[in-house]
């Protein structure tokens, strides 16, 4: 096999690192290639499960004792502590790995200072090479541990026209099939689901992660979320069903904002205490709405119908803009046709204080 | 020059055409090549305004002698009438051409028959090739001619969640410089700028075509027509001023429907009967769903921002839809970012009766 660039087996390790999406929570998504001597790549991995091995365990596993004296390539800081498995730092330097080169730096100080221990081990380190790659492939997890509350993903349908029902409440459905298969994949890659007792009490939703065509779970289920101030979630809601586990967060129990309804930051700082890094918002408008105005959400998915209503509930109210100036700009960075619809996706820009 | 195919000869002559958009009203957009007993190319023509020399003509005074025995290829059927300028069918005859192929025929009563006159000179006359992409060229006049009334366009601009104003009605402004740009260029393609009187007391818009950079007026200038029930446009208002013809369409002029207000396909027929093939519907949210509602509307475009408002007035209002069952049904034909925004091109699908 030819040999490969350094900058070429860290674009590997993203590729890899991206197949473990959605099954890592709570920890990240992480690939590694292993180069020997002669830059051949002796050894992959990435991490696919909580609980499962490390990328650079698997790599090295591949690698055997052609990891001697190679190049440890990986998206992520090696972790430095014993979790579910031990610390990948010793294990590079067990197996002999004379240089590790890392995309980005690991932000959780629990398992952070791989990179110092493999230097003391007499490892030259390198970082930074595809680090904006790499970030970008590990988004959720990296804004979510530096800031200690969730990346949180408001989804939302809605006709062209800003409508997500018809003047009679009827909205099954606005979006197509193809749109609602792929919220499901949506809801596949992330650690929870979010939804105001209102959207409960309206549609009855389930909110799990479905195949659309034979009705089967997901094997891995996020968490639902009823935000849910006063308690009004009935006993029997879909939402409550065995399917999954549920969470009616209220005020009582997370703690009321100044309007005496859910504390929206407490409910995130807990929701990452509960290992959530990854959050879908779903509905509905007005709990959108509160969450836009709090600068609370880090994307936005909307999946736009081809069609006209000219009345009934709109996707979003109430996200405390009264005049243009104050509009909550976006950065529209994809438009995707997903069946019949458009799926656009934006980044809200940061607000100058 | 090498010889070419009658096809590649239409394809030319569909590019031809497409130069006189905008020029030609109320005529159609035409292209014609010419080409020798050897398949050689020898004139090219367009009708580039009204008035002007047709595009056979054109073509024709080009190749001179060497029109004798060749093709003309068009991508309408030569007209057959004295307006004013003269019949082509009959300069086509004197010119000694053999063939003519032609894409479409003429769909306008008093100018077709030029095929049958062609035909009955011993030219021998070819119906059909490139039809589909040479309709889709002259889409709106040939829509207008077939029925008796002009090609509407709504084109509108909204946030991403369907507003077009903030709480306190400010608007400006939601969209991009680029996008209103765009949005005088398509005014530069239409015979007739539509807005309701709400629009003009709220917004007192100018509707002409302008060049945003210096507000230089374009040459030609669509008529501009207010619908206007009760006739409250004030005499002050911009769109009122010198710079364009101004219709003030009211229900004692035009005739009015069962609710009182200007009916819709009076004021689309009489547009016709002025001479309007293509119009733009630019606003309000209630004319607007009265022209969907009514099925009078052949194209939306719409102008649609970065940006999430949560209340303010909404782009469409009243389109006659109670329930999602009888959503408009839209076909996306379109979707281009002009600027930050993007602009959606949408068809209405026929509704089954």
């Amino acid at each position: 096999m030819a040999s490969v660039s350094v900058d070429e087996a860290m674009r590997r390790a993203i590729e890899l690192a991206a197949r473990g999406l959605g099954a890592t929570s709570p920890n990240p998504v992480v690939g590694c290639v292993l180069l020997d001597t002669d830059g051949e790549v002796v050894g992959e991995g990435f991490h696919a499960y909580a609980g499962g091995p490390h990328a650079e365990i698997v790599a090295l596993a591949q690698a055997g004792a052609r990891a001697r004296g190679g190049t440890a390539v990986v998206t992520l800081e090696p972790c430095d502590h014993t979790g579910r498995t031990g610390p990948c730092s010793h294990a590079l330097i067990a197996a002999g790995v004379a240089r590790v080169v890392v995309a980005v730096p690991d932000p959780n100080p629990v398992a952070s200072g791989g990179a110092a221990t493999l230097r003391a081990a007499g490892v030259q380190v390198t970082l930074g090479v595809r680090a904006q790659e790499a970030e970008a492939g590990n988004v959720a997890w990296l804004t979510s541990m530096r800031r200690g509350w969730p990346y949180l993903i408001w989804k939302y349908a809605a006709t062209l026209d800003g409508r997500s029902a018809a003047a009679d409440g009827t909205s099954m459905w606005i979006t197509s099939e193809a749109a609602r298969i792929d919220v499901h994949a949506l809801r596949g890659t992330v650690d929870a689901v979010l939804a105001g007792v209102g959207t409960v009490l309206t549609d009855d939703p389930r909110l799990t992660a479905r195949n659309l065509r034979d009705g089967t779970l997901a094997i891995r289920q996020p968490l639902r979320v009823v935000v849910d101030s006063s308690g009004r979630t009935p006993a029997e809601a879909r939402v409550r069903d065995g399917a999954a586990r549920t969470w009616v967060a209220t005020a009582a129990e997370v703690g009321a904002g100044p309007d005496g309804r859910v504390d929206l930051a407490a409910l995130l700082a807990e929701l990452h205490h509960r290992g959530v890094r990854a959050a879908l918002l779903e509905g509905g408008p007005t709990l959108a709405g509160a969450f836009l105005a709090a600068g609370l959400v880090d994307k936005i998915v909307g999946y736009v119908a081809p069609k006209l209503l000219g009345a009934g509930p709109t996707a979003l109210l109430d996200a405390g803009v009264s005049t243009i100036a104050d509009a909550i700009d976006l950065e529209i960075t994809d438009v995707t046709r997903v069946g019949p619809d458009l799926r656009i996706t934006a980044l809200p820009r940061k607000r100058e204080a």
